[in-house]
């Protein structure tokens, strides 16, 4: 199979779950545990926890709580931090900060949503249109999964925080981290990540706050992850997090840069008679959606799988809705909306493969289009 | 290794660990992808959940979420249904039951806390004189997991409901399921469970529920798990709870048998004149407390670990008080309490590795007291 849906989850790394496996088998301890094996599994969570820390921030004013993936992490950061007054967010979130925004209704605080640009970007000034002084939350996704647009949340923090200086600014940084190059800057509090979009397993993730932030506990129990997130550590998961996050960050500038030449020449060799593009040029390298007006995304999607190429139709998330959400925002009709293929990549993707992919691409919706 | 702190976690089972492994090589799809490996994964995830929800409950009457370990199931529970009023549990929880409780006090609700009986069972008169017609949740852990002490909660359900049928009724059934024979009943709504306590690994738990109970979700996002708690589904560690609770209901009453046995001896080999026993004959086999009286639990646990026996010292996940808050609510001394070591069994404990680790342990009490 050619897999170019690494945005819904990607292959995970084989080396890095054999490197982690030693804590299923000789290290199996509990890492509360008051005995030599238990402090040796302590540690290991603590290096892990390190490690992956540096890759995005400075150590010094933030700190890495591990969570059980990315929608844990987005909800505790707008529950946590959406207590009062109004939030801000935009119409291009994942639903993991969507649907708690949403919530916020009946929690007695006001859900805000800013419009995006034509290619799934936030409109910045409608954003910062809707900041006043009651503001407690401001979260914008940091790359658009569905569209692969990138938000500049490094500038957008920093005019939120000059508008509202007590508001908290979060990212949810799934799609962008161990992909494009960044770091937090001091005017973001929280930022989201998850393991199974780089090569790490599904129920990982991590919330990374500014060690100034006051966050309160999501789960009560232990006392694990600094009292904010009890329960015994998913410890093979975070190890594994950690090892395939380090080997995404050793390589990450020269796969974007390659990963951008190929997404660039799949969509060349795509029919443009038929394909629309709906991704920016210069959004994650890893995203290419595009729409095959008078089709069916879904039904290409499957037509493809039987020809041995994996491509999605948008967030696997909420894939439940005939139309993305998220591309409808963006301002397409519906004719468009219906035809949304999301071909997502990973450093692993080959030229080779993502020529053949697009070739069946052209295939299956000539093919779809005859039938009709 | 001499491995008897079970209760804490246990080594994962290697036969479950490869043959959930497929998912994450060949079957790493996301079971939300609308495609052939996403829906070939979702119907595997669909038939872990069936199994383990027929392990102990009628499938007809009852549904399991899968959540990310004891902690978070606890915790949805007691903060889903401890909505008015107030709320019922013992003395006798794990942190995971009792921190989300002491937090019900912010939250308008009042906790009341049941006493225990001396083998850290619950005082079923005192729990029941505190459940009025303003309870909303009542939560009795199923087996004590300090001293193993077994609680009747089919007849407390029952009893609980006759008082107050409107009253929710949980319980922490980590350190039960797969360890004890029993089936949910109608007057049980929640039930928690864990894999890494059944040679599964960390991170992964369910929450089975009655299908007429209606809970609020937990997490919020691409509508996972009925709505409840969404988020990527943690297949590999799932598939890995269905596969060891597989294995252990096979042979659960025939592996309780011997290990009943087993701790009889290991006791019989313990020197009385030095350890005290705290658990009762009555509770789970798995679980053996006794104190040593005049030493310290912490420092014999380091002692054994240098001599190739691991013991607990009660539940690692409130270890870093110096008292278990639950032994001293059975009513013990503190010099009692200093000296307490939790031996944990598991189906793969030998008679041999028995014998030897209360040898080890009279060794390692004697030379304490003699270094006094």
């Amino acid at each position: 199979m050619i897999y170019l849906d690494n945005a819904a989850t990607t292959r995970p790394d084989p080396e890095a779950f054999d490197r982690a496996q030693a804590y299923c088998s000789d290290h199996f301890y509990n890492p509360s545990a008051r005995y030599g094996g238990g402090f040796a599994v302590a540690s290991a969570v603590g290096e892990a926890r390190e490690n992956l820390l540096a890759k995005i921030a400075d150590p010094g004013k933030f700190e890495l709580i591990f969570t059980s993936g990315g929608t844990e992490s987005d909800n505790q950061a707008v529950f946590s931090c959406a207590r009062r007054g109004n939030a801000v967010t935009t119409a291009g979130e994942h639903a993991a900060v969507e649907r708690p925004f949403s919530a916020l209704k009946n929690r007695g605080v006001e859900p805000r949503f800013a419009p995006l640009n034509r290619d799934g970007s936030v409109n910045a000034e409608a954003l910062l249109s809707l900041v006043d002084e009651k503001t407690s939350l401001v979260s914008v996704i940091h790359v658009n999964n569905e569209t692969g647009a990138v938000n500049e949340i490094a500038d957008l923090a920093k005019r939120v925080k000059r508008k509202n200086p007590r508001c908290v600014f979060h990212s949810d940084g799934v799609q962008a981290f161990g992909k494009i190059p960044f770091r937090l800057t001091s005017e973001i509090d929280l930022y989201s990540v998850s393991a199974h979009k780089i090569g790490g397993l599904k129920g990982t993730g991590a919330l990374i706050k500014r060690k100034e932030l006051t966050l309160s506990p999501y789960l009560y129990g232990g006392g694990q992850e600094s009292g904010l997130r009890s329960g015994t550590e998913n410890v093979f998961g975070l190890l594994d997090f950690a090892y395939a996050a380090e080997k995404k960050f050793a390589a990450l500038e020269r796969d974007a840069a390659r990963i951008r030449l190929l997404r660039e020449a799949f969509w060349a060799s795509l029919d443009q008679k038929i394909f629309m593009r709906i991704s920016p040029e210069n959004g994650s390298p890893y995203i290419l959606t595009a729409s095959a007006s008078g089709t069916r995304g879904e039904v290409l999607s499957r037509m493809l799988w039987d020809r041995g190429v994996v491509v999605g139709t948008g967030s696997a998330c909420s894939s439940k809705h005939r139309f993305s959400r998220v591309i409808a925002a963006c301002g397409y009709p519906e004719n468009v909306l219906d035809g949304v293929l999301r071909i997502s990549f990973s450093p692993q993707t080959t030229e080779q493969e993502a020529e053949k992919a697009a070739a069946l691409m052209n295939e299956a919706a000539r093919e779809f289009k005859e039938k009709l």
